[in-house]
């Protein structure tokens, strides 16, 4: 064995160490589930319900789950000719039977109605679904789990330990997880590429020299092009890519830190240091170093899921960005962060421009054109001066939002926000420039500061 | 006769009565140009020199000059077959015969050697060239001339006074002479319009549907592709454009004034007011209302003839504006001044930017590239953050040049300022930015300012 791969070596039990479940979580685990699923079938008998089975789905059945995560899936299965009212009414009849008692519990609605309840401690989700034949025939985006379930279990061997290594090298690396907040890998993807590749070390030697394009198709099965910078093709529905919810970036980043890894393998990746919230005196000593223009969008966080905020804070940036653009100010970087009160913002070369805006107009020899511009502008109280460039007419003009506070504050509105975005923002709105933002104090905002552009 | 055509014979009589040489004018002119040839005829018998003859070529040899221009061109033609040197040598043997009795006189240097002398008055070029047998055939730039005297000569009629009226509008609308300060209309250019189109007012009225590409061939000869925006064959010679040095924007400016001129006839079109130049206050108030920012490169001029100087200026303020462009300054407009100094105007959204700057590395996947862009950016002093965005790095790091006004006072060498101005640069320059060009003075400087960026 080389050095490296002792050291490697020494880091894998390290880590193991802290993931591992013990023992004894394992046997609580057990034994929660093992109620749970007996009661289901009893309410659904009790009930007269007709359901096919009641089974744990996800890492927790599948011995994937990282010590420490409570968290369960039961997934209530009911035959295929059952209707999609008769299943999500009897879903929820058996889900509120066994959430009686539960600590705590709500219902939730995804494609259809499921419920969350807290249990013994476990953060537990009984979801309804159809028993289909095969997960290419699915009628509900979850019936496809069980199927996950199935080939993961069957696959995986005694690999249980690489994928843990493998989760909490992407959670500490940023990559993990593929809900819309993050669009990084999943828990499932997770374990198939652990199942292609043999183990965790494999999977970070080959991700070193992937490139967009990479295609993984376990069973030589996929039928579909995908356009996504990696492709996992599902051995249980060759249309789909497991890793569509991927973004560039987040391919990248993982890209970057298994490169790092080799390079200098580190405790560190799998468990990085928590970075601490900026100070008043940092934040400041950020603007005054850059000397860019920063600018706050601040309003109140609406009460909906993640899954919806996030892709309409990013359809918010975005908007933003191009309204500024529209009106001459170069943005630098952007980016936004939610809590109790969520933000854009937005950093820019300069928040100013000068009152003159050079506007183009036609080439003098397109008659009709250039008869309107001249007429439009000569005389304008808004125009500075009319002249001939390259044949063209140039308009010096007044511009309009020489400042980009004012530009928030008067336009923002005309932006395309996202339904609940734009009555959250409707509700009022501040736009704060450079040290202004130390007046948004929350730690984990000036935690998000702390990361503002940096890999 | 419509009312607007008996408003615009009105003009054009009060236009002529002020530019159509008076008889008295005409009367020494002859006798100056005899006096003249005369001279040279005696000077070369009496030196031995065999010329073929010695001849008043251009407008006034035409009778196409304005009352009050004193110019008179005077070519002595040799046999073709002499050499370039003797030509040389005996062309300036019998001009300073007739240098003589000038009030003045200078050798200049085209593509040979010529005399310019101050005589009774007059300013008069002696000029040796080839007697050539067609246009086509010339061995000097100069030998040209005679062939196009000639076919004026031959075809102009009665139409002097169209040529004055012509000559006179674009005089007044600042598109007339084809020196490179210029790149307007020529003399001949402005008389063969007239043989084409029959009338001053032809040409104006023809002018407003003109486009680039418009070609007048007046013989039907033309046999090569131009790509100017106006193409005039010449009659003595099917391969030249007379048109050649016309710019696309003195083109579009004469285009404009004819459609102007047609909309509403007024005297002011061929002798405009005079631009006042601007008063300190003045300036001061453009700043204020445009908050654009300004710099004004300023050195000595170089004792050089203006179609030396002045395409020089051009290609100097074109790399000043590169030179800007390359470190991230927005140039709005610019324009140069010469008169006892010269001045390279720039004007730019703003002369300073913030000091982060973003620095676009390669994609991540690029795996020899990216690791030499994240080694070299990593820990460097100049990087304020590196980061993955769109799967490739960024790195905002430090701007070497915050302030143009440094950047030029420490750069400007490394532009390509063309010899005589490297020279004069090299001598010491200035950078004046905004207020401080007030303390330029030239009159003429501040008339130019009053021009800036207006048609």
């Amino acid at each position: 064995m080389t050095m490296e791969e002792k050291a490697e070596n020494a880091i894998r039990e390290q880590v193991l160490k802290r993931i591992r479940p013990s023992l004894e979580e394992e046997r609580k685990l057990k034994m929660v589930v093992d109620e749970l699923l007996e009661k289901a079938e009893i309410a659904a008998r009790k009930m007269c319900i007709g359901i096919n089975r009641a089974t744990l789905v996800g890492s927790a059945a599948r011995g994937t789950w990282i010590s420490g995560t409570h968290d369960l899936d039961i997934f209530i299965s009911f035959p295929e000719e059952t209707s999609r009212e008769e299943l999500e009414k009897s879903g929820l009849l058996i889900a509120r039977e066994l959430a009686k008692e539960a600590e705590a519990f709500e219902e939730r609605y995804a494609e259809h109605p499921y419920l969350n309840m807290r249990y013994m401690g476990f953060d537990v989700d009984i979801v309804p679904c159809f028993a289909v034949c095969s997960a290419s025939e699915i009628k509900s985006a979850v019936d496809r789990t069980p199927f996950h379930n199935i080939f993961v279990k069957e696959h995986i061997n005694d690999l249980q330990e690489e994928v843990l290594l493998l989760k909490q090298f992407m959670k500490g690396t940023g990559v993990y997880g593929s809900e819309l907040r993050t669009r990084g890998f999943s828990g499932y993807l997770t374990e198939l590429l652990i199942i292609h590749y043999g183990s965790f070390r494999d999977v970070v030697y080959s991700a070193c020299e992937w490139k967009p394009g990479m295609v993984i198709d376990l069973l030589g099965h996929g039928c579909v092009d995908h356009k996504e910078p990696l492709v996992v093709v599902d051995p249980t529905d060759p249309r789909r890519n497991v890793a569509a919810a991927l973004s560039v970036d987040r391919f990248a980043r993982f890209i970057e830190a298994c490169r790092l890894y080799v390079d200098t393998p580190s405790l560190a990746f799998f468990f990085p240091e928590p970075l601490k919230p900026l100070s008043d005196r940092e934040v400041l000593a950020i603007l005054g170093e850059r000397r860019s223009s920063f600018l706050a969008i601040v309003f109140g966080t609406p009460d909906i899921v993640e899954d919806v905020l996030y892709p309409q804070l990013d359809k918010m940036e975005m908007n933003i960005r191009a309204l500024l653009g529209q009106h001459g100010f170069t943005v630098l970087n952007s980016g936004s962060w939610a809590g109790e009160e969520s933000v854009v913002l937005v950093e820019m070369l300069s928040s100013t421009l000068p009152l003159v805006k050079r506007h183009q107009g036609p080439p003098v020899w397109i008659k009709s054109h250039a008869e309107i511009f001249r007429s439009r502008y000569e005389k304008a109280d808004e125009t500075f001066s009319l002249y001939i460039e390259n044949g063209n007419y140039i308009a010096d003009i007044k511009r309009k939002f020489p400042a980009a506070k004012e530009l928030l504050e008067e336009r923002l509105m005309t932006c395309s926000l996202g339904k609940q975005l734009t009555e959250a923002v409707k509700k009022g709105y501040q736009v704060l420039e450079n040290e202004e933002l130390c007046s948004i104090k929350y730690e984990s905002f000036r935690v998000f500061l702390r990361k503002w552009k940096k890999a």
